[in-house]
């Protein structure tokens, strides 16, 4: 079958590589329909996601179900599914406390042996193993470019969110308007957020935010501090979404957030980083940091965009063939498009 | 000044009452401009509660500050103010614990020597204790209309979901759509609930629910149980609001309940009651009761109204004058409004 | 092998049943080194749960794993092992959430067809299904005795405890002093309650009670709701444990517990009962149900029970061997032990 | 009256200053029986927190009540009674969230006036703000050495393992084993810990909180990350508790906690740190910083201390008169106390 392999910094190809088989009783093997490029899929582009040479890359999809194992019961051959990111055992410790994105057997697609080994998704099949945990059925009458956003980028912004502790009535200010951070614009206005101070220098994302109900911020041309404490009686939000991560604005989220507030870290980190932790610790912030729990939160996900409370449809930006995938990631990374999907 | 005043079941009397004043440091003198009458009046008013003759009635509130006692600072001479249902000390350890509605020393207005001897609120004034957490300060633009429901009737309907622990993408059931149920259905909505079923007998109160997003379902023309398994895969709802009471549909909400969901018992239950606790407890249910924490949750549900997440305008069935309160009551007692508005 | 059957009210039998085998990927095959007699056996053994007639009954368990599928990971052959009470797939919507208890697919050992078809413990040989989840290893240097109680008995009074909320500083009633009730006595203390209440009409439990760090009341012969208030500041308890069920103390558990305080129903409820509705309504009680969550608990049990925080030692009253079973149930029945042990 | 003021860095004086008074309604007089000296009256004796020269010092403290003011309901005169290390006013939006550790009308005893402007406890008498939150009654029968600890050490070692959701039967790991650490380890302990690690470099602090119950680890002799990593298969604790803060162990921290775990950071940080972010967003920590919520915790801790849950008793290690407090500063100042109780 065709598949897009990574070559190097900066190279992928579009190969023939041997069709996934069946391999195991928890085991599906799904017709790929569509995939995503991510953000997460351009540091293994850049290079500094290590993924070896002729790996198949990828890990967000939508397909229908070719062949399951005999264990498999939450899909059925000719199911159309959409995954996760990642693949979860149920049933280590981390799994058994609910934490399926610490599953010490986890296995994210598409990222290579240090991940798990487990060839990704911008191919025409893919092998999907602990498919009861990582499949998921596509509810009906939903598009394809809508339902592959359950499984890793609108489930990202509906965790940071949600892992934040936000309530109805709170405010929140979301930092970097990238996918996720639009995706968790949406979540906290439709958790209630009075008030979503949406953060960013790219005039087309703020604006965007604008349109999902948020009040947007450019980073340089206003002052997010103090355009935030005016609107907070001088006390900051509730909760900040820091989906820049790394080189980021933690310090920036430090200083937007009320007292006794939460910092939701859902943009990767890397290496050290010197943060005003004093004006933490005075505040007596929460920071909660890592990958999104997306296993834990697919079902409600896929309700809400179901009932149309979660619309990531004004994120796909382009749609391109398999075939084009090396244009596609040039595409992307000149930052012309927020989410590219690909047909195989 | 002129107040309702209780003169025997079914008997309230509109009669010149001698003017409150300032009698303690966390005082506040209110005038009035608009009060509500509540469904728990009518208990009032049908001698279930009882109230000594010529006490002063009403618990329902928005008006003007006309003077504070000296360690009111929440609130200035001339602040337009809507106030809570009762007021609280936040120092007794139900306070500290944040159970406000408990509080060892708590006041409600407007239900006689039983409940804190603090007359009410169908009057051209009122005196309000510990004014710092009983009264909030109007939000810019907003009508007395909207104002009026923050410290009771919404601030009940936001506690029946938010005790009950409801989160972005669950579903919901509300029982009865009175006007605590209907305000329930608003939060259920806003709050993130995919699917808010509102069940009743009465077809305007139905197609109310409807226009507030939520699924109507006619208590006996339908059948509530076969329609909620329907839509939730034989399941049934993450969350049951009982907002009807004693004597009252449990029964059916442990029937709608999913296991190990949560029924949320808002409505006031009264003396010993049969309950189906064995199928309560195979399905691993929480039951949680009482009345709602209003001090707790009303800036949320004030920031809410304001924001536009919550509106209980559609509502306000009718305004009448507060010296044709006998006439309002007798409106109110035949169910010919949802919410009586009294200006005095 | 010799296995006890049902073969009626008051009639058990140990006879020759054939040898279990592994089935599918995710079973274990396990030698039984001690089983147990639990109070839910004497709910089959006098006919109130219908099991079917030769059915192998019995859920609690030691042993050693004599065989593994596949897909068994956290067991392999020769591991000394204990058993939960039932399985979980640990897959379906219920365990995602959480609530392996609730299993959508569980089966509990030795509860006849209704409730999975799963040939029980007090036998030579156990088929084990989802053994990730079901089996965990015995702690070294740990006894068999202890061992025994992770997964149901202990595993339950850990749940009453900990699914309540309480906190450390808490006050705490348990009511009713079988091996659940004393095992939610010793989870209590152990989680830092500072005075657990423990009633019953057994001076033999009540005074086991006392040594494990409670307050004994004798339910009739002193006036519990007296006690407890003159000791609480007449506030009543954070937490009530109603480890009785049905026909039970739950009224004693409303008139025990402080406002807004939380009833842990974990003896079983069955068929409807009349509570006291309304006062658990004036109070704002919580009143949590159902079986418990052993799968969730059993590794914190287990390290607590090694680490000599939890010690359900002197519970064991008495051991007998299997081919006895007849004469152990007519023991149990007469209320003469707390927990007998068979050995096969 | 006599009393402690800070003089300049490195000296104290005990002085002649004014007798406080009466001024509000929510006021207490205290005649104090014994005062502590704490870690944080150094960071005032170093000059690094800033205090007017003159000032009285000192924030922990045992008493008599000599008057209150008309609406101080939760101490009367001639009780005897402890006091938290600030006062809170109740009613603001901190305080209603519980966050009383937040109060935005908050003063801390003896910090001069950027907090509060409230004299200190090292005197003879005292003035209390908001006694009714401020102050708690000696329960019969505890030392005022014991008593001293409630609203200030224990009450932040409490809250070190209560903010950080400790579940009975966890693993913690305490870093710094002065009196706030030891406390933590008290804390962790009462509250169902299994295994505490508790790293410091100090022989006698390590052997005392082997005393209470943990498992002592060198800081340099050993190797905390192998000795932890070795007692718990590799995973990290749960739960640690950072209790030196700036400059101190974070990056210890990260590398001790398990996956999902949590980070409590007890231990006041300043300025700006560096911190291994990357590791901690890999392994999904959460981060929780700032002061002790000392007036939520303080009916469960005096709880605890009073049924002999807690002891701070080996705490103290000596006890001076107010008359030799420049002494008593320099002794401690040398380390050669863990708590110096001064009796006036």
């Amino acid at each position: 079958m065709q598949a897009v392999t990574f070559q190097g910094p900066g190279e992928v190809l579009v190969q023939e590589v041997p069709d996934p088989e069946i391999g195991h009783p928890q085991d599906a093997l799904v017709r790929v329909e569509v995939s995503g490029i991510c953000g997460s899929d351009l540091h293994i582009y850049h290079g500094r996601t290590p993924v070896e040479r002729g790996f198949t890359i990828g890990h967000e999809f939508v397909g229908t179900v070719l062949a399951v194992g005999d264990d498999v019961d939450r899909a059925a051959v000719g199911d159309r599914v959409l995954g996760c990111f990642h693949s979860a055992c149920g049933t280590c410790v981390a799994c058994v406390r609910g934490d399926y994105h610490r599953c010490l057997r986890g296995r994210t697609f598409g990222h290579g042996a240090n991940l798990g080994n487990l060839p990704g998704a911008q191919a025409e099949q893919l092998l999907v193993p602990n498919a009861n945990l990582t499949l998921r059925r596509v509810p009906e009458g939903m598009s394809a470019d809508i339902a592959l956003f359950a499984g890793d980028v609108m489930g990202t912004g509906y965790h940071a969110i949600s892992h934040a502790g936000t309530r109805a009535g709170d405010t929140v200010a979301v930092l970097g308007l990238g996918p996720v951070g639009l995706c968790a614009v949406q979540a906290a206005r439709a958790s209630g957020a009075v008030q979503v101070f949406a953060i960013d220098t790219v005039a087309e994302r703020l604006s965007m935010a604008g349109t999902f109900g948020a009040t947007p911020i450019h980073l340089t041309e206003e002052d997010p501090k103090r355009v935030v404490r005016a609107a907070t009686d001088g006390l900051g939000v509730d909760v900040v979404v820091d989906a820049v991560g790394d080189p980021g604005p933690l310090g920036l989220a430090v200083s937007l957030a009320r007292d006794a507030g939460t910092i939701s870290g859902i943009g990767a980190y890397a290496g050290r980083a010197e943060i005003p932790l004093g004006l933490a610790w005075l505040k007596g912030l929460t920071i909660r940091t890592g990958l999104a729990n997306v296993i834990a939160h697919v079902d409600r996900v896929l309700a809400m965009m179901s009932a149309g409370l979660l619309d990531p449809g004004p994120l796909v930006s382009r749609h391109m063939s398999l075939e084009d995938a090396a244009e596609a990631y040039a595409v992307y990374d000149r930052r012309e498009a927020l989410k590219i999907v690909l047909t195989p």
